[in-house]
């Protein structure tokens, strides 16, 4: 006999980790996708992973499992980690078919290898599915590469202050700051005294892809008090750097520092064009009604 | 009148700017796949994005666009980039839309910033898509987490290596580095002289989601005579730190210092269950049909 409801229940459930992205839908995996279509059940993060949910649902995609947020809501705590681990293991083992939807990636500072190695133990089918990093899409937002020739060779993404004191470097080893809002007064004074001084470009995006994106610009020096002024809010990525000075939110003089002198037009001209940044000359990658700010 | 051929060829063309991911299809961004199958040109490296075109066939995904190969092949030379710079304005001029595909995401060692100043310099439309970057979907496919809670809080990517010299921290700040075979050796010693010292667990990920996937683990000390003796060569992916421990393909003591002491099974057991790894627990992300080794 087939049909039976217990046969169903005794079908094996399986788990996938997967990156949300930042929070574009636009931006999730097509294997992430596929797999959120036939879920069962999606334990989602409030960061990143919501926000997709909802996109997907604005465009027309009708997920049919059900949602369980496990993220931090305002005036609730997350659910921990250990529950979140029990909660997945429970519902693979009743046969569900299981997205767990992180913002960014799983495996950058999303706790994935902890899920994966937990499902694994308890004997539960997992699969890791990367997505699309808070890390370097949110710099992107905002026109800023992590690396560029001549101005970056190398980028490393932290998240907590600790880690800054032992960093080494110039500007042009281009530095990511994940949750590094509170820290920031210090994290930048650490880094100004540092190889890559008091007037290296910094950048803060907030809400990257979200409805209050914003971003800031200032120096290693200035970046604090531009953030109390302008009451700068998690979730925020911070980037430091000369590579901050391509982005056209970059004032003339941060921008200035941000020149390739190798960009010629060979269509235009056999003469190099110098890189003229004006604020009628936004990317496509802005979102025009998103404030901006120099 | 409508429909001449004029009117198409004065349409405004665009370029975007995709990041192909690793070189799994389902890696593809859901934006992504849209712009490939709107597009009348797909310009395409051949590390990462020509995987991807093939794939979407293999995967019966019907593309329109013309694909002109840019990369590098056996016996050829890759297009110089100002010649891939011009032939995308060139394109868009002429009404096309057009996706430069790049392996892993643009804006890491892909070059997209040059691509996108030059096209907006020309006064050609052009949009970024982020991209899932091989800096940590590579190692993730060898179940490498590029962070871990008490492994790893930090990470860097690096290309060349002058850029290591510099390069501070201990075993809990990863390190990856990207076209990096060449110069592994020298890397090796470097980086063991500083605080990770030469017993620093290391992985290699050669061919990463390709038909040649192989992974070599060792330690800063072993690597690059383990390197030799199986003639590890390019495209590959470098890992250093303790999370490497992490992956299934590590030996015994490289996995022991990878040990989290929190992950706790409260569904099986009250005391904490030691990871245990032997070569027949493979994570879900290892395909069977790839040579492992330890």
């Amino acid at each position: 006999m087939t049909g039976r409801a217990h046969d169903s229940a005794a079908e094996a459930g399986k788990v996938w980790l997967v990156g949300a992205g930042p929070g574009d839908p636009g931006l999730l995996t097509v294997k992430g996708l596929r797999a959120l279509e036939r879920a069962d059940v999606v334990v989602a993060d409030r960061l990143g992973a919501r926000a997709v949910l909802e996109g997907l649902a604005a465009d027309g995609v009708d997920l049919t499992a059900e949602i369980v947020d496990v993220g931090k809501r305002p005036g609730h705590h997350a659910a921990p980690q250990d529950a979140i681990n029990a909660l997945l293991v429970q519902l693979a083992r009743d046969g569900k078919q299981v997205v767990r939807l992180k913002g960014g990636d799983p495996y950058v500072f999303g706790r994935g290898g902890e899920e994966l190695a937990f499902c694994r133990d308890a004997g539960v089918e997992v699969e890791l599915v990367s997505g699309v990093t808070s890390a370097l899409s949110v710099p992107a937002i905002a026109g800023i590469p992590l690396t560029h020739r001549h101005l970056a060779t190398t980028f490393t993404v932290v998240t907590g202050h600790d880690q800054i004191t032992e960093l080494g470097g110039g500007r042009d080893h281009t530095v990511v700051l994940l949750m590094g809002v509170g820290t920031l007064a210090h994290s930048a004074l650490t880094l100004a005294r540092g190889a890559r001084g008091a007037d290296c470009p910094v950048a803060i995006i907030e809400d990257g892809y979200g409805p209050n994106q914003r971003v800031t610009i200032g120096t290693l020096a200035s970046i604090a008090h531009q953030a109390a002024v302008r009451k700068v809010r998690s979730p925020a990525v911070v980037v430091v750097g000369d590579v901050v000075g391509l982005s056209p939110y970059a004032p003339a003089d941060i921008a200035a520092a941000a020149h390739p002198v190798d960009i010629v037009d060979p269509l235009a001209s056999p003469s190099p064009l110098p890189t003229q940044r004006t604020p009628s000359e936004l990317p496509a990658v802005e979102q025009t009604s998103r404030k901006a700010t120099t």
